[in-house]
């Protein structure tokens, strides 16, 4: 669902998109495909890793050291990875976030924690939450939040909040508990908050 | 601090007001009965828990079961206990929120989680932040949480958000994480975020 709704959003907005998965015949990247047409390409993780010059990871949380690993270290340096990802339950996450393990395993992509505090449909349509509202970023290297930050803008974001280096993904991490909550009594997925001061 | 801002704003409030400590001839809390004036007395936890129909805990998460064990199980039975308590650093916090650990460890009390997601000068007063923005809370009791939303009134919140049972402690103690990022991000304390949907 993350993947559909931001390979979409991305055709949209006119790149080139390749859709990765484990299996370069994976049913619903090839149905996305089929969907879209034109500019929509699937392929392996590594295909993928090899194909774009950005990656975004939407991959379950637990798996996706996993899934970069298949996506392949070579493929990977260089390459501006934006972690959208979250491990759920948020309890059983260890005390270092999924944006600095990737960090860790993969230190020559350049890795940007963005957008894992919203539903994936509001993550590329902002306006599906009324009035101004919030999105962070975190990351080591400042080209690559730097280009996370163009896309966000382009998705129509307009208050991004860059917290600083990778160790912050735990901070957007841990907001997950905080979202669940909220999801359970507001009963949508449409909202967010907003950072005022 | 927390104690301190709390304390004042009850007083300012009308109510009669008693700040506990370990040892009933604290200096703090001397200090402050002594800028108070009036309704304004001092206690060991003993004698505040016997004396008050309300209680906030302001002590350090660290260290609240143990405070509010020394003010006596007996005296809290039936008595509301705001929590506004945080463990700090987020990371060495168990799978278990300190509120529930205080509604597991004093089941008579009617524990409710609140006002641990702002900076004690906001907890008392939100307008320090500009418009509008929310506050949480949660408990298992439903007198209980009515008496902490017409106290939350009294300091000023308008937008009073119920998470439901104390095992929503857990959402507002592990967004302290993104709290202090924020607040390394804003370089001040007072702001707070708003829920948007």
């Amino acid at each position: 669902m993350v993947g559909d709704a931001i390979a979409s959003k991305l055709i949209a907005l006119g790149h080139e998109v390749m859709m990765g998965s484990r299996d370069a015949k994976n049913a619903k990247a090839a149905a996305w495909a089929e969907r879209i047409g034109g500019r929509a390409q699937i392929g392996t993780f590594a295909d993928t890793a090899r194909f774009a010059q950005v990656l975004f990871n939407c991959t379950h949380g637990a798996n996706s050291v996993d899934a970069l690993r298949a996506a392949g270290e070579k493929n990977l340096a260089g390459k501006v990875v934006i972690d959208v990802a979250n491990i759920l339950p948020p309890a059983v996450r260890g005390p270092e976030s999924l944006g600095e393990q990737l960090q860790k395993s993969f230190p020559e992509a350049k890795v940007v924690k963005a957008l894992n505090t919203i539903n994936c449909e509001v993550m590329v349509d902002p306006s599906k939450v009324p009035g101004s509202h919030s999105v962070f970023m975190s990351g080591n290297d400042a080209a690559g939040k730097s280009t996370a930050r163009q896309l966000l803008e382009a998705f129509g974001w307009r208050d991004i909040i860059d917290l600083g280096d990778i160790s912050n993904a735990r901070a957007t991490e841990s907001y997950m508990s905080l979202w669940l909550a909220l999801w359970n009594t507001l009963g949508t997925l449409h909202f967010n908050i907003k950072v005022v001061h």
